[in-house]
Order: structure tokens, then sequence, then C-alpha cells
């Protein structure tokens, strides 16, 4: 970029919008991966009229435009790897612009927070299900961009199940709208699908219209303990396979079940092989006793030694407690985590983590698991001591086998990351060229210079 | 097509899997428009490898190429306009390939009926929600097509809410796979989420995975009968909003109720405005009686002078006898039927149906409407004289005029039937010539030649 860039860029949307000082480049060269790429310029837009105008004249001169929202992506998927510009939509586009109770919609700007949304549809007896574990921070943009899941996608689905109209700007400056307000739209391509999860490389989002539900009244939790991995995670495709339809399945393994412990003094059972945690929701408590009765039969004849159900959202809290806390406390596995989110059918969970162990092994590498094993999404964490660089290349051969087996199983490389930047060299391990070539094809279609996230999910 | 290439064809996927004789010809140029355009050749692939050879070879002659499911569409999506050869997929690829209950997905080829994989799925205690009207005839591989949706969308969403993964082969042959048995899969673009909905101009689907959900273990139907239209279509949409989540929603309205009667003297309230009816299910009777009550308290407020409860399967059947004879029963008001499936905002319901009456005086036309307004999706009925030219031309300057005022208040062409033929020419009222004209270079990523179902949907 010039410096004639740059005075263009203010004069389009307004000298205090446009930074290209050392403080903002770095303060924006970062994301979740703590890898660290800088952009030329930080920009500011204040609304799609701006977006546009950036569009039009980056897009004439072929400067790199990178969209971000928090830039809590754990796949690089917002760093400026070519320079050029950020396209920083979480300041001024973060607005919730309408909450409308008579079609259970909400119209959004991309920079407003997941759960800044959530608690907002609550208040009026609404419900917006996705919750990313980062819902705390990360925007709905980069929700959308990503395609994000969370903790309630076994029953509520994820990002794109409550996407219904976006309207987005092209690399050329055009603004187009996909879907409309309502369930049923058939007219024209579903661009609205295509986007979501297009990681900026297509568009850039600038208002998304998102389905509500009714909020359910009523919630319980219950936990199970497992002698063993293997039952827990018969228990949990059998459960639902057998008409269970709970919120949430979560599941922590042994590694992780000690790591809480050793961290907090619980007083978890530290011997058990596997915990699975569920929610389960509905409006009367006949139907959440029903749901109830069926996991603690799937439970125990699958081989759970205990079944709790929370009695009170105190006792609840606490069986939550150490899912929650998970994450933070492997750490004392290693200083380094290389964390991924495959996914793979529900009734290959038992297959799966047979193989992660056995990995482990093969490479001498601590890898704690645990996650939403009600969509089959395990985050599987190699724990490497970070200074000791052979370590971390065993760490990193690890990760490589186990893409290899969660693609022989029928599984993907991402669940609700992305791709990115830290996925894209294995994209080659789970597609064929021709499919590689089809996404470069569609690429092109909607940004036939490359200027928008160039260089992300390997193509 | 020269004589050289239909013994190329033969060679490629066997003779008696290749015809180009007259009745073929004539069998094969219909579909539920009654349109009539006549292929070259007629083919029945076995399998992927040969949709494969075939659109490789097509492909490279230029040959125009349209897949054919059942030929039930409303909008000429599987007529083939510019010749060339149907790949007609009833034939042989109509396997249910597998009924995966342990993940539960289903796995077919496109040819499957939709009726016969809900009834497969139902023996195993499983459910395929999406119930297009010709859910008897039409084919899975239509249905995600055309995007198919159906009386349960208001609760169960549409095709597109059940495609987890598809196999399909592009114009040059080459065979891409979108998608996994899993509901989280963020890995490259969401093929699955464009080729939904694209009728057959993107590529040919080869096979499809699905979603299954447990079957609720309970249904029972409501009836209310309003005054008024508008008052009726308050009430559905303050329903839904107010937490109410029935599978249907259906409504019909004066002119419809009046048909049903007529033909069948059933004791309809022929002086109602506008009937409702709606199913619910659940697991539990208490779920049942909640979204019974929410229902009452509703459409009483909303001016309901009756509230039926089905007391059995036969009440049930009696209560729906009048939605599923509804389609038939109009035409007395008219030999020719211009049938639209224009879909807004549900709160939009009220002034839709007032414009539609407005419409209806103006060209001197009848327009009963039914449908799913649970999804805000109006079966909107122009019915004239098919002998009279003159009320056939006013007929369709009111669809026209209906198109205008769906898309003024922010509803779309079509919630269903897709754009095909028939809608084509609306769909630079619905898009600007920027979303046109990327729906081309999307078209062109996966179809440079343009030889799949050219012509279709407006490009």
């Amino acid at each position: 970029m010039k410096k004639s860039d740059i005075q263009e860029l203010r004069r389009l949307i307004g000298e205090e919008n446009v930074h290209d000082d050392r403080p903002h480049q770095l303060a924006y060269s970062y994301d979740a991966t703590r890898d660290h790429y800088e952009p030329e310029a930080v920009l500011f837009p204040r609304n799609e009229e701006d977006v546009s105008k950036v569009l039009r004249y980056c897009n004439e001169r072929r400067i790199p435009v990178v969209p971000r929202g928090a830039g809590s992506g754990f796949t690089g998927g917002a760093l400026p790897i070519r320079g050029g510009v950020v396209l920083a939509l979480e300041r001024h586009m973060n607005r919730i612009k309408e909450i409308d109770l008579k079609n259970m919609v909400a119209v959004v700007e991309p920079g407003v927070i997941n759960k800044e949304l959530q608690r907002e549809v609550e208040r009026h007896g609404l419900f917006y299900p996705p919750d990313p574990a980062s819902q705390e921070y990360s925007t709905i943009g980069g929700n959308v961009a990503e395609n994000a899941g969370g903790m309630r996608a076994a029953k509520y689905g994820i990002t794109k199940d409550y996407v219904m109209a976006l309207r987005a700007v092209l690399p050329n400056g055009e603004i187009i709208r996909a879907g409309k307000r309502t369930i049923k739209d058939v007219a024209g391509y579903n661009l609205a699908g295509i986007l979501v999860g297009s990681e900026g490389t297509l568009a850039v989002i600038t208002e998304i219209t998102l389905r509500l539900l009714s909020k359910p009244r009523l919630t319980k939790t219950v936990m199970g303990v497992f002698p063993t991995v293997g039952e827990a995670m018969n228990a949990v495709y059998k459960s639902l396979a057998g008409g269970a339809n709970p919120v949430a399945m979560e599941f922590l393994d042994n590694l992780t079940i000690r790591a809480v412990e050793e961290k907090f003094h619980k007083g978890l059972p530290v011997d058990a092989g596997a915990i699975l945690i569920s929610d389960i929701d509905g409006n009367v408590e006949e139907e959440i006793d029903y749901q109830i009765a069926l996991l603690e039969r799937f439970f125990k004849e699958n081989g759970a030694t205990q079944f709790h159900i929370a009695r009170n959202s105190r006792e609840a809290a606490d069986i939550w407690f150490a899912r929650r806390n998970a994450s933070q406390s492997i750490t004392i596995y290693g200083s380094k985590k290389i964390n991924e989110d495959v996914t793979v059918p529900r009734s290959e969970l038992p297959r799966y983590l047979e193989e992660v162990e056995r990995i482990a092994q093969k490479y001498r590498v601590t890898i704690p698991c645990f996650g939403h094993t009600g969509d089959g999404n395990v985050h599987t964490n190699v724990m490497v001591d970070g200074e000791n660089r052979e370590e971390v290349e065993r760490g990193y051969k690890a990760i490589e086998e186990i893409f290899r087996v969660t693609i022989d199983l029928g599984g993907t490389l991402s669940g609700e990351h992305g791709i990115g930047l830290s996925k894209a060299p294995f994209m080659k391990m789970a597609f064929t060229e021709g499919e590689l070539e089809l996404f470069r094809r569609i690429k092109a279609a909607f940004d036939p210079n490359n200027i928008l996230n160039p260089g992300k999910m390997g193509l």
C-alpha cells in the first residue's frame, strides 16, 4: 500500500476510521492462534456503505482485505498474512438492529457479541441456541464466517441452521442480499448457504438475520460416571439413537478429570474413565422426566456406575464446573496446547478415542480429550512442552496422524474452528484435487482478484 | 445430437439405458407444469459412474443434460428446453443404501421416493420430516434440487435442514463429496449448502445423506374457525411468537372452504372467513396439552369462534380432510389454475391476504388461498377459464402484481417450487443485476460450458 492509498481511504470513510500507526498494526496482528501478521492499515467502517467503498477501492488496487470480528478464532482466519487492510467490524458495526418478535428473528450487524445477542433475545422470552465456547467475546459475524458450533449443537444445530438472511458486500463493492425473513425461500442460489463458513474469503457480511426460538421454560442437568471412555462413548450414541434429545452431551476423559481435580479439588471421580454431562430442556416437567429416564437407562445399560440429577441450579453449576474448567486445567500437562476440534460420526467415537490413545503412546505425548460428544465433536488437545522443540515436533506428528484417523473414520478436519491458516496444510488430505479446484473456482466467482482474506483455507 | 452420440452413449452406459425413440422422447417431455419440451434422448444411468461418463461426454460435446427425478415439479425444472439428454434417475438410482441407526442418518440415491423413505425410517422409530405435497411420488433428489418444503416446516424446517452430505458429479465428470455424517463440518466451502435448491444447474446429485430424528410418540390435531381471514392470520403469528411450536399450521380461506364443501358435503363452516388446522407432536401427553392450551388461548384471543381438539385419529382425519382436498376442490372456480407458492414473513400474512383480495377484484379473477401459514407460505391460486384467453391474461397480470406485493412485503417468489422456467421472468423483480450476475458466475464455476439444465432460473 502507498501513502496515497491511506489518504484515499481516509477520504472515503473518515480520517478517524483509518489507522496505519504501529499500535494499531500490532493490536490487529494477532488472533487466538497467537500467530502474528501485521496489516498495513486498520479500518473501522461505520456501515455497509463504508465497507462497499473500501472494497471497491482495494479491489481496483489489488489490496488484500481481511474482515475481522473479535479476533478470537483458533485457525488464523482473521490474520492479514499478505498485509493490506484489516476491516475491523467490531468497532462501529455492532448494533442489534431489530428483534422482530412477530417473526421471531433478530437482525444484527456483524460486530455484535454472541452472548450479548443471547441475553437480549432471552429478555423477550426468545432463544438463540448457538453457543461457541467464545460466546462471551466472539462476534456473530465471526460465528457466521466460521459457522460456529457449541455445546447445544446435538439438539439445536449450529450457526448455519439459524442464518435466515444475510447482506454482504462483494469485492467489487456490490451489495448483495441472500435469503429472507422466512423459513422457506428457494428463489435463486442459496447464497447464505455458501457464505456461512466461508471464512471471509467470498464477501464481507454486513447484516445477519437470525432465526430465534421460544426459550424452553425448564432445564435440568445430569451426570454419568463411566469406568472406561469406551463405555461412555457407547452411551453417547446409544442414548441419541434411542430417542433421547439432550441439549448438550459433554464429555471429559480421565486425563481431563484428573487435571481439573488437581487444579480445583472438587472431589471429582479421578479413577473414572470418563464423565458425561448432559442438559435437558423442555416446557413441562414430564417431558424432562421422560428424557432423563431415557438417559439414565442408556447410561446404566452402557456401564455407568453413577448417575446424578442436579436438584437445583447450584448443583447443576457444580456438575458443569469440571467441563467449564477443562480447557484451562489441562495446561498442567504441558505449556503448549495443540488444540484440534475434529469431529467423527457419533458411532465412531469409541474407535476414535482408542486411536487417540494409541497415537499418544506412539508419539509419547499427553492428549487429554473433552468436548461435545453429542455431535461427535471431540476437542483433542496434544499437550507438549513449548520449550522442547523435539517434543513440539512429535506433537505435530501426532496431530497429523489424528487427522488421518479422523478422515478414515468418516470425520472432518474441523467441526467448529474452520481451516484458516493452521489447518490449510491438511486440506489435501481431506479433499480431492477436483474438490479443491472447485473451491478455487467458487472463490474466483465471488472474488476474481483474490483480495478477500487471500491465502486462507488452503486455496 | 448426432446419431454417433447416441451410439457412444450406448457404449458408455449400456444399450438398454439409452433411448431416442418417440415414446421415450414424449414420456420425458412433461412435468407438472404441463409444458412440453422433448429431449433428444432419455438416459437411465445405473450408478454414479454412469452419470460421470455421460456428463464428461456431453460436456465435451456441449450437449445439454437435464437431470430428472419424478418430473413432479411445478416450475419446469426438469424440462429439456434446449434438447439434449434427460438423465432419468428414478429408474435405477432409487435405492435406500443405508439407514444408519447409530448416527441417525439415511443414505439414499436420488431416485428414492420421499414417502418411501419416510415409511422405511419410521419402521425403525425414526423420522424424516420434510413432506412436500408431492411426497407420494416426488424423489429425494428432486426434493434436494428444489429444496422442497411441506407442511411440517414451521417446526421442522425444510429439505436443506436435513441434508448432511451429498455426492455429486460435476459437468466435467469429476465426482465431488460435500459434507459428512456429522452435524458439525466446517472444512471447506459448504458445497451442500449451495447444491441444495440449485435446480439441477450446478451438478448431478448421486447420493444424499439425510439427518433423521427420533419419531415423536404422540400427535394431536386441532382446528380453529375464524370469522375473518385477518383474524386467522393474526392468530398464526401470535401463536408462534407466543411460544407455540406446532408441527403444522395450515389454513384455508373462505373460497377454499366453500369449494371443499360444495364438492364433498362435509358440513364445513361455509360462512367462516378462515380455518386453521394444526398438528402438535411430542413424547408426553403433558407437553401436547401445554401446546394445545397455548394454541387455544391465542386462537380465541384472536377471534376464533370455535376450537376443536380431535379425540382420536378418525376425528383428526376428518379435520385434515378439508385441507387435503383443497387443491382439487378449488377447480370449481376455473378450469385453469395458476398456482403460486409465494411466502411472506408471518407477520405480513394479514396484509398479504388483504392485497390478494384487492388484486382479485382488480383483475376480476377468483383467488382461493390455502397453505402452510406457519411458515408464511401461502398457496395462492388464480383460477381462470382456460378457454378464455382474455381471462387467462388477466390471471397472469394478477400473478405479476401478487409477486410485486410479495417482494414489497419482504417475501419470496418461491417458498417451495423453485424458479425453473415458469418463474424465470420474475427474477429481475426479486434480484438486482449484481445478484443475478453473481448467480451466473457461480453457475459458470460449476458448469463453464452451461450444459447442465441450461436456461433455467432466469440465468
